[in-house]
Protein backbone atom coordinates (compact mmCIF):
# COMPACT_ATOMS: atom_id res chain seq x y z
CA UNK A 1 0.00 0.00 0.00
CA UNK A 2 3.03 2.37 0.26
CA UNK A 3 5.44 2.43 -2.32
CA UNK A 4 8.33 5.02 -1.00
CA UNK A 5 8.37 5.71 2.96
CA UNK A 6 10.28 8.38 4.12
CA UNK A 7 11.99 8.38 7.77
CA UNK A 8 13.65 11.16 8.61
CA UNK A 9 16.39 10.21 10.98
CA UNK A 10 19.05 12.80 13.20
CA UNK A 11 20.52 9.68 15.03
CA UNK A 12 18.49 9.71 17.83
CA UNK A 13 17.36 6.14 19.90
CA UNK A 14 13.64 7.60 19.09
CA UNK A 15 14.91 7.36 15.81
CA UNK A 16 16.03 4.61 15.25
CA UNK A 17 12.84 2.64 16.80
CA UNK A 18 10.63 4.62 14.16
CA UNK A 19 13.44 3.58 10.85
CA UNK A 20 13.03 -0.05 12.27
CA UNK A 21 9.25 0.16 12.56
CA UNK A 22 9.32 1.59 8.75
CA UNK A 23 11.10 -0.95 7.78
CA UNK A 24 8.68 -3.76 9.27
CA UNK A 25 6.28 -1.52 6.97
CA UNK A 26 8.18 -1.26 3.90
CA UNK A 27 8.86 -5.21 4.18
CA UNK A 28 5.32 -5.82 4.15
CA UNK A 29 4.55 -2.87 1.17
CA UNK A 30 7.65 -4.12 -0.93
CA UNK A 31 8.13 0.01 -0.09
CA UNK A 32 11.85 2.02 -0.36
CA UNK A 33 13.00 3.48 2.21
CA UNK A 34 14.55 6.96 1.82
CA UNK A 35 16.37 8.38 4.88
CA UNK A 36 16.56 11.69 4.83
CA UNK A 37 19.05 13.86 7.43
CA UNK A 38 18.27 17.39 7.93
CA UNK A 39 21.13 20.07 9.15
CA UNK A 40 21.02 23.25 9.76
CA UNK A 41 22.91 25.91 7.93
CA UNK A 42 25.15 27.59 10.24
CA UNK A 43 23.74 31.12 9.40
CA UNK A 44 20.85 29.17 11.13
CA UNK A 45 22.79 28.49 14.28
CA UNK A 46 22.41 29.93 17.34
CA UNK A 47 26.09 30.71 16.94
CA UNK A 48 25.08 33.01 14.11
CA UNK A 49 24.00 35.59 16.16
CA UNK A 50 27.51 35.96 18.17
CA UNK A 51 29.52 39.40 17.36
CA UNK A 52 32.68 37.02 16.74
CA UNK A 53 32.14 35.83 13.17
CA UNK A 54 33.81 32.85 12.15
CA UNK A 55 36.65 32.64 10.08
CA UNK A 56 35.36 30.27 7.59
CA UNK A 57 31.51 30.12 7.92
CA UNK A 58 32.07 27.47 4.92
CA UNK A 59 33.80 24.71 7.26
CA UNK A 60 31.10 24.83 9.63
CA UNK A 61 28.89 23.74 7.08
CA UNK A 62 31.01 21.33 5.28
CA UNK A 63 31.53 19.96 8.80
CA UNK A 64 27.70 19.72 9.76
CA UNK A 65 26.90 18.40 6.40
CA UNK A 66 29.90 15.35 6.32
CA UNK A 67 28.05 14.67 10.07
CA UNK A 68 24.64 14.48 8.45
CA UNK A 69 25.89 12.71 5.61
CA UNK A 70 27.14 9.95 8.42
CA UNK A 71 24.15 9.87 10.55
CA UNK A 72 21.88 8.98 7.18
CA UNK A 73 24.55 6.16 5.93
CA UNK A 74 24.07 4.76 9.19
CA UNK A 75 20.76 4.81 9.14
CA UNK A 76 20.53 3.26 5.77
CA UNK A 77 22.92 0.48 7.00
CA UNK A 78 20.75 -0.49 9.76
CA UNK A 79 17.70 -0.78 7.54
CA UNK A 80 19.29 -2.75 5.08
CA UNK A 81 20.28 -5.10 8.03
CA UNK A 82 16.75 -4.97 9.45
CA UNK A 83 16.04 -6.82 5.37
CA UNK A 84 14.42 -3.15 3.77
CA UNK A 85 14.28 -4.44 0.20
CA UNK A 86 16.23 -1.09 -0.77
CA UNK A 87 17.17 1.87 1.59
CA UNK A 88 18.66 5.26 -0.18
CA UNK A 89 20.25 7.82 2.36
CA UNK A 90 19.60 11.63 1.55
CA UNK A 91 21.39 15.13 3.34
CA UNK A 92 19.38 18.44 3.04
CA UNK A 93 20.22 21.75 5.10
CA UNK A 94 17.26 23.87 6.26
CA UNK A 95 14.41 24.44 8.76
CA UNK A 96 13.72 20.38 9.70
CA UNK A 97 9.88 20.07 9.30
CA UNK A 98 9.63 22.25 5.97
CA UNK A 99 12.48 20.34 4.18
CA UNK A 100 11.62 17.13 5.38
CA UNK A 101 7.97 17.50 3.94
CA UNK A 102 9.57 19.17 0.88
CA UNK A 103 11.20 16.28 -0.08
CA UNK A 104 8.80 13.78 1.06
CA UNK A 105 6.86 16.03 -1.59
CA UNK A 106 9.11 16.11 -4.78
CA UNK A 107 10.37 12.31 -4.04
CA UNK A 108 6.28 11.33 -3.93
CA UNK A 109 6.80 9.52 -0.78
CA UNK A 110 3.28 8.25 -0.31
CA UNK A 111 4.10 8.27 4.00
CA UNK A 112 6.82 10.05 6.09
CA UNK A 113 7.85 7.52 9.41
CA UNK A 114 8.78 9.56 12.36
CA UNK A 115 10.00 8.86 15.95
CA UNK A 116 10.57 11.58 18.60
CA UNK A 117 7.16 12.56 20.32
CA UNK A 118 6.11 13.19 23.35
CA UNK A 119 5.96 10.51 26.12
CA UNK A 120 2.76 11.03 27.15
CA UNK A 121 1.96 14.47 28.01
CA UNK A 122 0.46 16.72 25.52
CA UNK A 123 2.40 19.87 26.81
CA UNK A 124 5.95 18.21 26.08
CA UNK A 125 4.53 17.64 22.94
CA UNK A 126 3.06 21.11 21.80
CA UNK A 127 6.03 22.72 22.40
CA UNK A 128 6.84 22.51 18.68
CA UNK A 129 8.58 19.12 18.06
CA UNK A 130 9.59 18.24 14.64
CA UNK A 131 7.07 15.17 14.80
CA UNK A 132 4.15 17.45 15.25
CA UNK A 133 5.10 20.32 12.72
CA UNK A 134 5.50 17.56 9.89
CA UNK A 135 2.14 15.88 11.07
CA UNK A 136 0.58 19.16 10.44
CA UNK A 137 2.30 20.30 6.84
CA UNK A 138 2.39 17.23 5.39
CA UNK A 139 -0.54 16.39 2.69
CA UNK A 140 0.58 12.12 3.27
CA UNK A 141 -0.11 9.80 5.75
CA UNK A 142 2.49 10.25 8.56
CA UNK A 143 3.30 7.70 11.03
CA UNK A 144 4.44 8.90 14.24
CA UNK A 145 6.07 5.55 16.20
CA UNK B 1 3.28 -6.05 11.84
CA UNK B 2 0.03 -4.68 13.95
CA UNK B 3 -3.45 -6.84 15.73
CA UNK B 4 -5.50 -4.52 16.68
CA UNK B 5 -5.98 -0.76 15.02
CA UNK B 6 -8.48 1.50 16.58
CA UNK B 7 -9.89 4.06 14.26
CA UNK B 8 -11.55 6.87 16.28
CA UNK B 9 -14.30 7.99 13.55
CA UNK B 10 -16.38 11.05 14.14
CA UNK B 11 -18.72 10.86 11.21
CA UNK B 12 -16.69 13.32 9.16
CA UNK B 13 -14.88 12.61 5.67
CA UNK B 14 -11.68 12.81 6.94
CA UNK B 15 -12.43 10.03 9.30
CA UNK B 16 -13.65 7.88 6.16
CA UNK B 17 -10.48 8.36 4.12
CA UNK B 18 -8.56 7.63 7.69
CA UNK B 19 -10.99 3.92 8.03
CA UNK B 20 -10.32 3.08 4.40
CA UNK B 21 -6.59 3.28 5.12
CA UNK B 22 -6.62 1.51 8.20
CA UNK B 23 -8.76 -1.20 6.78
CA UNK B 24 -5.73 -1.62 3.63
CA UNK B 25 -3.17 -1.89 6.28
CA UNK B 26 -5.46 -4.49 8.57
CA UNK B 27 -5.73 -6.27 5.38
CA UNK B 28 -1.94 -6.52 5.07
CA UNK B 29 -1.05 -7.20 8.77
CA UNK B 30 -4.23 -9.37 9.38
CA UNK B 31 -5.24 -6.64 12.22
CA UNK B 32 -8.97 -6.50 13.74
CA UNK B 33 -10.03 -2.73 13.26
CA UNK B 34 -11.96 -1.13 16.20
CA UNK B 35 -13.79 1.87 15.35
CA UNK B 36 -14.31 4.27 18.20
CA UNK B 37 -17.03 6.93 18.14
CA UNK B 38 -16.28 9.85 21.02
CA UNK B 39 -19.37 11.55 22.42
CA UNK B 40 -19.60 14.39 24.79
CA UNK B 41 -21.35 13.88 28.11
CA UNK B 42 -24.13 16.19 28.82
CA UNK B 43 -21.90 17.83 31.21
CA UNK B 44 -19.37 18.83 29.20
CA UNK B 45 -21.95 20.75 26.39
CA UNK B 46 -21.87 24.48 26.40
CA UNK B 47 -24.90 23.99 27.32
CA UNK B 48 -24.05 23.15 30.42
CA UNK B 49 -23.46 26.69 31.47
CA UNK B 50 -26.94 27.45 30.78
CA UNK B 51 -28.85 28.89 33.68
CA UNK B 52 -31.58 27.33 31.77
CA UNK B 53 -31.48 23.62 33.25
CA UNK B 54 -32.66 21.20 30.71
CA UNK B 55 -35.68 19.03 32.30
CA UNK B 56 -33.75 15.71 31.56
CA UNK B 57 -30.28 16.37 31.14
CA UNK B 58 -30.10 12.03 30.77
CA UNK B 59 -32.32 12.09 27.85
CA UNK B 60 -29.46 14.19 26.20
CA UNK B 61 -27.32 11.76 26.40
CA UNK B 62 -29.22 9.21 25.35
CA UNK B 63 -29.57 10.74 22.43
CA UNK B 64 -25.89 11.51 21.68
CA UNK B 65 -25.19 8.16 22.45
CA UNK B 66 -27.62 6.18 20.37
CA UNK B 67 -26.76 9.22 17.50
CA UNK B 68 -22.79 8.22 18.29
CA UNK B 69 -23.47 4.53 18.14
CA UNK B 70 -25.19 4.79 14.46
CA UNK B 71 -21.82 6.60 13.65
CA UNK B 72 -20.01 3.64 14.62
CA UNK B 73 -21.75 1.17 13.07
CA UNK B 74 -21.80 2.93 10.00
CA UNK B 75 -17.95 2.78 9.88
CA UNK B 76 -18.18 -0.99 10.62
CA UNK B 77 -19.95 -1.82 8.25
CA UNK B 78 -18.11 0.76 5.66
CA UNK B 79 -14.75 -1.62 7.03
CA UNK B 80 -16.43 -4.72 6.16
CA UNK B 81 -17.48 -3.98 3.03
CA UNK B 82 -13.40 -2.11 2.02
CA UNK B 83 -12.84 -5.85 3.22
CA UNK B 84 -11.58 -5.79 6.43
CA UNK B 85 -10.95 -8.94 8.21
CA UNK B 86 -12.48 -7.88 11.30
CA UNK B 87 -13.98 -4.48 12.29
CA UNK B 88 -15.69 -3.99 15.80
CA UNK B 89 -17.80 -0.94 16.63
CA UNK B 90 -17.32 1.04 20.53
CA UNK B 91 -18.86 3.89 21.82
CA UNK B 92 -17.50 6.16 24.39
CA UNK B 93 -17.89 9.30 26.29
CA UNK B 94 -15.43 12.00 27.13
CA UNK B 95 -13.05 14.21 26.20
CA UNK B 96 -11.92 12.96 22.59
CA UNK B 97 -8.37 12.75 22.75
CA UNK B 98 -7.73 11.33 26.07
CA UNK B 99 -10.47 8.77 25.40
CA UNK B 100 -9.07 7.54 22.62
CA UNK B 101 -5.99 7.32 24.46
CA UNK B 102 -7.15 5.45 27.21
CA UNK B 103 -9.48 3.29 25.01
CA UNK B 104 -6.52 2.43 22.71
CA UNK B 105 -4.27 1.39 25.99
CA UNK B 106 -7.16 -0.78 27.84
CA UNK B 107 -7.76 -3.06 24.83
CA UNK B 108 -3.99 -3.26 23.45
CA UNK B 109 -4.73 -1.62 20.08
CA UNK B 110 -0.85 -1.45 18.69
CA UNK B 111 -1.98 1.23 16.14
CA UNK B 112 -3.85 4.41 16.28
CA UNK B 113 -5.06 5.66 12.53
CA UNK B 114 -6.60 9.33 12.57
CA UNK B 115 -7.87 11.63 9.92
CA UNK B 116 -8.59 15.30 10.67
CA UNK B 117 -5.50 17.30 10.11
CA UNK B 118 -3.92 20.25 9.30
CA UNK B 119 -3.98 20.47 5.64
CA UNK B 120 -0.69 22.20 5.16
CA UNK B 121 -0.64 25.00 7.79
CA UNK B 122 1.31 24.19 10.80
CA UNK B 123 -0.96 27.00 12.35
CA UNK B 124 -4.50 25.37 12.21
CA UNK B 125 -2.97 21.83 13.24
CA UNK B 126 -1.64 23.96 16.30
CA UNK B 127 -4.85 25.20 17.52
CA UNK B 128 -5.29 22.00 19.50
CA UNK B 129 -7.05 19.43 16.94
CA UNK B 130 -7.46 15.81 18.20
CA UNK B 131 -4.85 14.23 16.38
CA UNK B 132 -2.28 16.31 17.61
CA UNK B 133 -3.67 15.83 20.92
CA UNK B 134 -3.59 12.31 20.18
CA UNK B 135 -0.29 11.83 18.97
CA UNK B 136 0.88 13.68 22.03
CA UNK B 137 -0.58 10.90 24.85
CA UNK B 138 -0.56 7.83 22.75
CA UNK B 139 2.36 5.46 23.60
CA UNK B 140 1.63 3.34 20.82
CA UNK B 141 2.13 4.73 17.18
CA UNK B 142 -0.31 6.71 15.67
CA UNK B 143 -0.81 7.15 11.85
CA UNK B 144 -2.29 10.72 10.89
CA UNK B 145 -4.30 10.52 7.31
Amino acid sequence: MFKRILVPFDGSKGGEHALLKAVELATLCGAEINVLTVYRHHSMLEASFSMVRAADPGSMDDAMRSHAREVAEHAKKLAIDAGAPTARAFVKAGQPARTIVRFATEHDCDLIVLGARGMGSVEGYLLGSVSHKVTGLAHMPVLVV
